[in-house]
């Protein structure tokens, strides 16, 4: 067995469990002081949010309905509320955290729709097991869940990443058969970062209709958005937002921490810090250790149970990620944030070196 | 008619429109800062929230089961959900939030379940008007709705406070027949501060199973918590709270702020503050424009639609709260909060003055 | 107290509890034992389903959608869940079954849309109820529940009829605001009966948008109907069918029992025959006894709770149907059906004479 | 591709398509006939519906509470909906129907519960997939939906049989794991009518919880019940009933089917003859053309696309089955019941040997 970490000890430079154990930039703290100042009409009519929607349709460089939530589970799940009935079909990867970690959220906001696993390797989609699952589902016939959505997760849950080649691909079968297509992006703005693609590359001209642009992990407190491209199907997003109490009272907060991070492009040089530490990671290790190409800011490291226990021993912290089907051998992932500092990478590295003798 | 106030333009002293217009005690915002010094396991491993659970047993003098949570509709919701089943009935009176103005939050969280609205003068449930429905429901008959739950707000969302023989006459009523008893306590520290009960009182003394602290209109910025007293109903609570996406990712920012707010009995100087700057304002105005004993930190006055418009174009801001039934004036509501301040009050009651002449 | 009537046993003539406590009409079950010579596909695409459709579209002069169905509740919640959303209102008269007794059944289908209860004199919905209801929820404001929804019961559940003129009227202020209007016939039969009016008529041609066309109490085993004139309302209707449990199997079996009631009219029939059966018993009492007009097949008598136990007594069966407010005398049902004949209701008439002495 | 038979021609002795496209047992049209002398209370509470309570009880020799119901579909989505609660996982085989042919039924009725797929030969659940299948869940995890139950199909959805020492090792697991288990019998009779053990053997002797008895496909129009062994289950199964619409008016006219189909052993007689038929089919085929063992009523043949057109062509009909992994050859299912005859049986045999020259 692979053991999880224990504890929830506060760490610091030894704690790579992952990038929303980093608090927030110090920058969103300033703007929540900032944004404090006065009085502002609650439920989201307030300048802060109005100006949201302003500034997220200027970096996407498209018209977009805005909500600003306060969870990735709750951004998810209700973008797919708002692609699929009931009794929908939302395809996704096998290890999507729509699929595996959310608790049936997906299933709540819609109503009961089935989320369909589709395989691919590194975390990516394959367009085949795509076209497959979507000729055996049976369009039209009443017996079965109706097709209506695909759901891509930009990085993927793997650290790898979707070339525009392959969001088109996906995007434009779903669309041929009449789906909407979600991007789970609570970790795009890394992704944003590896590829020096724009927002608007990755997103709505790659096909997606709604996206859920994650902004925690990246150094945030609570600052996500569901930002809708195809504007046919924003039209219940509101009330959908409301009975599902993710309508913030004093939004003003909320709306505050994405503006300072989207201001001076604040969320790429963050990301861009943290996709640099886990490049300095997987620079300083063999390549045999890691099982996975480290596109942005995870890596996975495949160690033995006493390896682990010697890191943890040291303080160093991380998360069991299943198993390696080949050769059985444990799978940990080790996640870098705007937080973490080269030295506490070189410490790792070392550490590992220690541990592995 | 009687207009709402339009905009969302920032106010300051002049905006009486709610206590979630005013932004967050600074206090909280320092203690943000605080809990931002190092990493914290996600998903409420964190110490903080760890701390926040002790605290609030030792708050409440008894043994509890807290879930902290974004929004207070999503603290009612959750709470209703683990009280009814989706046939089951929850008991509540007919202005409560919970029934006019969460676009279907309970209903949505439950699976189904129904509020059933009751009577009672100056926003308290009437024990007679509970009786009444509770017969007519037809318990054990499959064609109806179950009795499940009963709801109270505390305070009312009159501004008007239960004593606490009411509180413990309806949870008697409830308990008698199986019911179980949810407490809307989204300005419970209002009433707190304005009768000197415990907090224990106010709740599982007086009968109450479950509980939704706000003290986001109190000077948080997102700081509400479901607190079990009944913990036979606490058993689903967390695996609720995750598929709706109340998990905070980075929880610490919301426990932190709960704990900053009742280290010290800060929330209770806050609400006393608020108290009093209502009662600053009732005391500068007649009698007679006054329609509701002014308990907490809301005052409803009746005024003409011209007095009205001209203490708007004074910069004045608060909201229309329907038509007084005798007369058809029209009502409006003026809220104070922690942040409000004497001279603002002043300046009001001096406008209201020069505007009914 | 107004005791019901207890036990299950087998009755014949004495029994007026409801008129789905008859049997079928013989002509039924010949149908079904003609149905039964052959194999069919199942689900529907069996060629009783298909003459169905197309009778049905006959019957009511108009294109439609017919979706077979086993129990009215069924018939009402699917409708619902066709014409709202989950945060949608779904205005209905405060007495209608939908209201009262389905045990959340459109809450269900819906996903939690909200039945708002409306007034009106002798289970008639008021047009100024309505408007002032349409009024108070606050159309487009994300804090309520959103307009969806009209649904009238033709006749009503007070064994009344609606007008054709306040029929439109009504249909025409839920048009005027964007809403749909769906018609609960349980008893449809017997309203077309009782004023010679058509199908067309009373249904689309007045504004009704989906129906249930109730025939079981009408002489049926289960043979129930969704008929959509708006056939907008459609698209997603066989899949809801489908997923809740509503789709039989041996479909053919529901469908020829329908066939067998509007073939040469026998529906109307049996309706006018238990119409004439309630009429004889209204003509044979004095009219103070009679607390509603007598419109179809269901007379609504005062009676004193010693008379109606003398009544039972002698072996006759009635439901108690509340009790009047002025007087606060109980008030009983009586219901005739296809199979009640003339001797019985005489025999009860002769009854309810010596009983009163 | 393997085409599927079109067309809802009423056909006879050369349909193959399913044991639902029969009609009904004329013995049951006659029960039908015989119910319907008299006047009984509607919605269950009748004689017939209290008599199949008590004859149930008899023939599964254990204490029972029984739900008359419409559908397959609906008697096992009610069964888990008493199973799961909304974030529950419920296990079954990926050949289930409830996972592949009900268009979400089980996650309407449940609130949106899970259906985990496990693999196993011949549409038996392998218990090492289920094992796995749970140890990979994550119990208690808030993450993760929760292990709830374990649905079997006895006979599978393949036509095969499970062993009792199966069954009973399945529920083992389940219960120790604190899950409940479900049996979809919809075609039980066949089952026990192949194997000679008992009901009580098969059901709760086995751990089976509660069951969905199917006796549509066995000579009934609408004849399901839901039949709970676990009274601990049952206690909300009447109001999910009611509000799914699956309470019948009439419901004397479903549990009179079923009495008749009880009484003297019927069903078994039934499903010995259908199981019989089959079983000639089989002895008049070459092994090779036979793709799974056929214990019960169904028979999967191998058939070139041809030699389906042309069997086709000489009116028989039959449903595609999906495609033989190894070499893609098209599957076909030929399902025979209580109604087919010897001579339609040898006709088909003639034809396929016709068919393939």
């Amino acid at each position: 067995m692979c053991q999880p970490d224990g504890g929830g000890l506060l760490s610091t430079g030894q704690d790579f469990t992952s990038d929303n154990a980093s608090g927030a930039s110090p920058v969103v703290i300033d703007a929540l002081a900032r944004a404090n100042s006065r009085t502002a009409l609650a439920y989201g009519d307030d300048p802060y949010t109005a100006d949201l929607q302003a500034k997220l349709a200027d970096l996407f460089e498209h018209e977009v309905t805005v909500l600003p939530m306060f969870t990735g589970t709750a951004a998810n799940a209700l973008s797919l509320s708002c692609m699929a009935p009931p009794f929908g079909a939302v395809f996704c990867h096998a290890e999507a955290h729509i699929f595996t970690s959310e608790c049936g959220a997906p299933e709540f906001f819609t109503g009961g729709a089935k989320l369909i696993p589709l395989e691919g390797a590194e975390g990516r989609i394959d367009p085949h097991s795509f076209e497959r699952a979507l000729a055996e589902l049976g369009k039209g016939v009443a017996h079965h869940f109706q097709p209506a959505g695909l759901s891509l997760t930009q990085a993927t849950e793997s650290g790898t990443l979707y070339e525009l080649s392959r969001i088109t691909e996906l995007a434009g079968i779903a669309h041929r058969e009449g789906l909407t297509v979600h991007m789970d992006g609570a970790r795009l703005a890394n992704a944003v970062a590896a590829t020096k693609v724009s927002l608007a590359e990755m997103t709505w001209q790659s096909g997606i209709d709604v996206l859920s642009f994650g902004l925690t992990k990246n150094g945030g407190i609570c600052a996500e958005a569901v930002i809708f491209f195809n504007q046919a199907l924003a039209s219940e997003a509101r009330f959908r937002q409301k009975r599902a109490g993710q309508v913030a009272s004093k939004m003003r907060f909320v709306s505050a921490q994405i503006l300072a991070l989207i201001e001076d492009g604040l969320w790429l040089d963050l990301a861009s810090h943290a996709n640099a530490m886990a490049r300095r990671l997987t620079e300083g290790l063999s390549a045999e250790q890691i099982t996975l190409p480290a596109q942005i800011n995870e890596v996975f490291l495949k160690l033995t149970r006493d390896t682990a226990d010697r890191l943890r021993g040291e303080g160093f912290m991380f998360h069991p990620w299943g198993v390696e089907p080949k050769h059985g051998e444990c799978i940990y992932r080790f996640v870098t944030s705007f937080a973490t500092e080269a030295r506490d990478v070189d410490a790792l590295i070392r550490a590992l070196e220690r541990a592995r003798r």
